[in-house]
């Protein structure tokens, strides 16, 4: 069976002048998948018509007439019936597609999964899973932002889902998971994180114990488990910080008396170094803990290549059973852990 | 009054090689200053005997057998009556010094500085405060460690501690207070972070609201106020980023048909980045809720330079009245806050 990936259009900064342009790519790179555009279908409809029928035939257009802004509040997106994204999360739902991709409003997103699409039993809200990468590759870091306030078990069930998507779009079976804290020493941390890591250690899990913020980036495990209160200051100080010195280091080209000479010279080091650290190339997050199918949030501002990276891991943890996956090992998990406990 | 630093010297990943060039660096920079080297005499008086008599005059060796290492659990540590850290902090009590620098292992001197220096009426443990670079200048954030689970009063404690310590050491007598949260509308967050900001912003400090971690490097406000644990989190991404980094920019600069050229025309250009970016020129973390003295903690692989840096920054509070600051404000402010709660 073909993966269909219903695509919220209008979504993200850019909306289809970046989403329809990155759904071809995707289809060029991927024959075996179709996708269903979402959105005002007077603006969709010219920007396909180009297309080569080998792409138009695998491309649909599913006409919604509203659209979530960046800043709304959550009354007014529900009343929002007819906005692309909730019709891309509602095609997923239905089964016309198995995965939904959105570079929109992420509370939204959040909020219209959760009811669309549905929690596994014990998981109050999806969490969101970026790779984010290291010297050695990716690890996925989850919760960035859906779970403020944790419980000890939230984390347990944080750690199922991100060892089940590194198996899944990895093909790594038996991932490591880390557990984040502010020291490795076992009397460290705070109540949640302790009782979280005795969860993780009498499971099944590759647990390898307490990991520290600069892990991360070292790629000590595949997966790094943490509250989204700490997730997210970790996702927004890491971007803080390339801002700054991406500022640093355009001040440092352009000033000097060889500034120019060096600019030249320094150029293609710089962009293939741009390249490697490239957040885009890790676009999409994966919100993890939804029964109903997979939902994918891109970077809001994600430029063309940045979207079909999302909409090629969408179209991977499809492949992988990702959804099939977590399910059968919540089930395994929340009962073996039900009897240790 | 000469202003008089008590130097722990054994601390550190490199002890004196580092920590006593660094202290008649200091000595050069700063005729005002004294300095008390302490630690084991034998190793510290060869390496200061080639020094000016004018920088002889100002320092003195004091000796003390034993070294706390940078793994030793909390009770062993007790133990060592006469360890270098330990005297150094002493010598604060008594009077002796004003300030204490040490480059050891940071769980001890928190500890250590507690039990000798005291702290002030509500506030349990020192306060971690660095100053971090941002593309303006540099931002005080606190709690960085020491305080993992924290009530809404403690991070009111720290606005007012960080800034006492931008007036004091910057001279910015309204600095902004930021409170460190997932996003900056007024309904995120938890309820540790909805709290703190009501008392914050019925305070008489300047405070700003919330901010995200981008904020921090982005320079948004002069203090930036979090429980240690997120502290934690983003210093020690922040670390791993950098350092990631900086393994990608070297192989990049390694590989390439012209790498040889490329590296040595960028050279300059990344030299001059480093030192901007250069976590060193901003080495010296404040202990900050002690009513005895000031204590600064060097990065335990500070290098000279570095290390002179820290120095610097304790004579600065010192100079600056620092502690009478925190102590004048608390005071006032918690009286206040006593009656408008």
């Amino acid at each position: 069976m073909n993966t269909t990936i219903a695509i919220d259009c209008m979504g993200g900064d850019y909306g289809p002048a970046v989403t329809v342009p990155a759904t071809l790519a995707f289809l060029n790179t991927h024959p075996d998948a179709e996708a269903i555009l979402v959105g005002r279908e007077e603006e969709l409809a010219p920007l396909v018509e180009g297309a080569q029928s080998r792409l138009r035939s695998r491309l649909h257009i599913h006409n919604a007439t509203q659209v979530v802004e960046m800043d709304e509040p959550p009354t007014s997106i529900r009343a929002k019936r007819d906005s692309s994204m909730r019709v891309a999360l509602h095609l997923v739902k239905n089964g016309q597609a198995q995965a939904a991709v959105s570079a929109g409003n992420t509370g939204a997103l959040v909020m219209i999964s959760r009811f669309a699409l549905k929690t596994f039993p014990g998981v109050d809200r999806p969490a969101i899973c970026f790779a984010l990468p290291t010297i050695k590759g990716h690890t996925y870091v989850l919760d960035l932002g859906g779970n403020v306030d944790c419980t000890p078990e939230h984390l347990f069930e944080f750690g199922i889902m991100g060892s089940m998507l590194a198996a899944a779009l990895d093909h790594n079976e038996r991932p490591t998971v880390g557990l984040l804290n502010v020291g490795t020493e076992e009397i460290k941390g705070n109540e949640l994180t302790k009782r979280a890591s005795e969860l993780l250690r009498v499971s099944s899990l590759n647990y390898h114990g307490y990991v520290e913020g600069d892990d991360i980036f070292r790629g000590t495990t595949d997966v790094v488990v943490c509250d989204g209160f700490a997730g997210n200051v970790a996702l927004k100080t890491s971007e803080g910080l390339l801002k700054m010195l991406a500022t640093f280091l355009r001040d440092e080209v352009r000033s000097g008396p060889l500034s120019m000479l060096m600019g030249l010279v320094a150029m293609p080091v710089l962009k293939r170094f741009k390249n490697r650290a490239n957040p885009g190339h890790y676009n999409g997050a994966v919100l993890l803990g939804l029964r109903g199918g997979v939902v994918l949030k891109s970077h809001g501002s994600a430029d063309t290549y940045a979207f079909e990276q999302a909409l090629g891991r969408a179209a991977d943890a499809v492949a992988n059973n990702l959804i099939q996956r977590i399910q059968d090992r919540m089930e395994t998990m929340m009962s073996t852990n039900g009897e240790n406990a």
